[in-house]
């Protein structure tokens, strides 16, 4: 067993930062500011350069039907396990250079300083690695996000997914095609996946850490609902023979706030859309849809909120005597990543004398996706002020090499013990 | 002085009727609607009917800048008294018949029952009479509604009211002139202003009355509001963190509900039109504009009101931490119409049997407008189930000669006794 108290695999933080810079370049503004929508041209461009870096560095690139684009590290033989890593690279319009780009390029420099230093030590490998680069993250071009990794798993239909359209009516199906990742490759589930991302938030700052671990994703739960009035003269109706509906929406958005407060930090209330109908100042309106979201990191917590929730929708259409429609429901579960990688994780910071801050996501990661079906996590590094979604958004090389040498320090462990990894998720169910 | 216990100008109900079911030839469908939008080409053939109709029975016709038409009954020398009697003939798209035309129509017959009456009896007469149809009572196809009357008190700059456009971009001064009426005549402010319109409302029905005087017109403060908080992610940000403007606004509208309530049937709220922006499922909104407006027949409650609003909108701002800006404010007084023409009207109404119950007008008449400038009043007559701007509305041809009669009675009684009758607006101030 290697030595826990020193990097097993030791990167080369030169290469990581020249990575880093060069795959900048592609949607990079002079103002620090990254623009590489997924599936659009400079996107195209940044694959075909990571692929020629795949041949290059002795990675087989492999691209499946939706364009998650993968470059694989054959160490063990073709049926050893897998360990997969990456993150996407697709970004935000007028986003930040690190959200993603980071997890791709740190996989790629990790497993290439795992395998240097098993040739260097003639030690055989007991997996074999994968970077994976995952299609459509954000869902700032197509909606939904997490596209790619929701095909990988089954969770999202290919041909659902491929016919997404972006605002200008062009599909996923034709943008594939377009920059020729329209690929045809079958990629087997892994059997660990690690995603290193910057933290996005501002937890480590304020504890004055560089290091985290996303030990949970949040759950969503995700309501369209309309309150339903008649639509009536402002001046002569009575108020007594009047049916608001935005006045249900008031009352439920007021008590939606209370409800959160009730949780403490255990859930996240939202209403950030309405739509009012007629939508006329002398007129009362007869319909408000509201798009309502809540969020927990407790499946319990959750449960719990969409029961009252539907309480307080009873009591706010009583109260404003109006009626209501369930539009539609989406549920996202909340769960655990695997205790068996966030210890590895943990022993790794450990190594490097870094504590590894517990933290919960409550947006999405590609790896929540696959967590469903195969044990994951999410490693954090920390972002300055928690600024994310931004050309102002910024992790320092220095933090690039701890997350990397981390990554590499769990890759070479599981090159060397086995990939000795369970998925704990019971909190999900 | 005449008999007030028998009709002193006997109406020809026979010759009022034709007039009524040739005007609705005009714009109206075979369900009973009426779709006669302001200044569009069949409003302009209703005018020239009209106009016709003033040659043939000894009325000159006068067109003013905006397009107001006038019809002049002389029988007392240039410079006697004017007594104006009218309403609208426009309508709301797929409205109802008689809401605006009734008025106009028992004018006409009004004042000619009268000069026949006076004729026949050799009698001369203490002032002159006019007939008005204003231009865009409706406020349908151009904004603000009363635009005609406003410009004639006053109110409204000529100029700006003529670069009104409707939603195709079409001005009030191109649509005056596609059809003939954009007038030169100069019209002065009259002595007096009875308008008889449908009641638009279900309070006759509901005493099983049939003749209703508006002797307060309703107040309105309108404000344009907008909170204005900060945009987030409904994910990742705490709830302590959020400044949802949203948030201040769903307090506010409830508060508003409650003030409402405070105040009986004295005070109506609302906020019909709300915009939220950015107005995404998952940003936390940074602007929500309200439209929120306040009516009262009592303009100390609409001042009351006013100060309570304030209060509720620093404590709605205060507990959603977000900040607030009045974009706009506007107000229209409340008042009382002339106490002299209300009595006038009790007396003829008496004289028929029947009583006069007092009503409030809480939307806006053209008499409203032109109270600021002289005496005037409007009387109101029985409409079925209170339905008004829709294909059912419906007012009996009994109850257009009920009202017709009693205007006839007003007419007479002036021509006998003089235009003695005083402005009351004391409690508008």
């Amino acid at each position: 067993m290697p030595d826990a108290l020193s990097p097993n695999a030791p990167i080369n933080t030169d290469r990581l930062q020249t990575m880093m810079e060069t795959v900048s370049t592609f949607g990079g503004g002079p103002d620090g500011s990254m623009t590489r929508l997924t599936l659009s041209k400079v996107d195209g461009e940044a694959r075909d350069w990571l692929g020629q870096w795949f041949a290059q560095n002795g990675f087989v690139q492999q691209v499946d039907a939706i364009g998650n684009q993968f470059g694989k590290m054959t160490l063990a033989g073709a049926n050893a396990p897998v360990v997969m890593v990456g993150s996407h690279i697709d970004s935000q319009p007028n986003g930040g250079r690190f959200d993603g780009a980071l997890g791709v390029i740190s996989a790629c420099e990790a497993i290439l300083a795992v395998t240097e230093r098993l040739k260097a030590e003639g030690r055989l490998s007991a997996c074999n690695f994968q970077v994976v680069n995952w299609t459509n993250e954000e869902g700032a071009r197509f909606q939904p996000s997490l596209l790619g990794s929701s095909v990988f798993t089954g969770a999202a239909k290919l041909d659902w997914a491929l016919d997404r359209a972006d605002g200008d009516g062009i599909t996923v199906r034709q943008s594939l095609e377009a920059i020729g990742y329209a690929g045809t490759d079958k990629v087997e589930i892994p059997d660990a996946l690690i995603e290193l991302h910057i933290e996005g938030d501002s937890t480590l700052s304020s504890v004055g850490e560089r290091f985290g671990i996303f030990t949970r994703h949040w759950g969503a739960t995700k309501y369209r609902l309309a309150f339903l009035g008649r639509q009536a003269h402002t001046g002569a109706t009575p108020m007594a023979q009047r049916k608001d509906a935005v006045l249900g929406a008031a009352y439920l958005i007021a008590d939606l706030k209370q409800m959160a407060g009730e949780h403490g930090l255990d859930l996240h209330t939202s209403v950030g859309r309405l739509e009012v109908f007629p939508n006329s100042p002398n007129t009362v309106p007869s319909e408000a849809v509201l798009f309502i979201e809540l969020r927990s990191g407790s499946p319990e917590v959750l449960a719990e909120a969409e029961r009252k929730m539907k309480v307080k929708i009873e009591e706010a259409a009583a109260k404003a005597e109006v009626s209501y429609e369930v539009r539609s429901i989406d549920r996202r579960r909340a769960g655990r990543f695997s205790a068996d990688l966030i210890a590895m994780a943990e022993e790794a910071a450990a190594s490097h004398g870094e504590s590894a801050r517990h933290l919960d996501t409550i947006g999405g990661h590609d790896a929540v996706a696959v967590n469903d079906v195969c044990p994951s996590v999410v490693l954090a590094v920390h972002s300055r002020d928690g600024v994310i979604h931004h050309p102002t958004e910024f992790t320092s090389p220095e933090d690039h090499a701890l997350g990397t040498q981390i990554v590499a320090d769990m890759l070479y462990r599981m090159a060397c013990e086995g990939v000795n990894v369970a998925q704990i998720k019971e909190a999900a169910e």
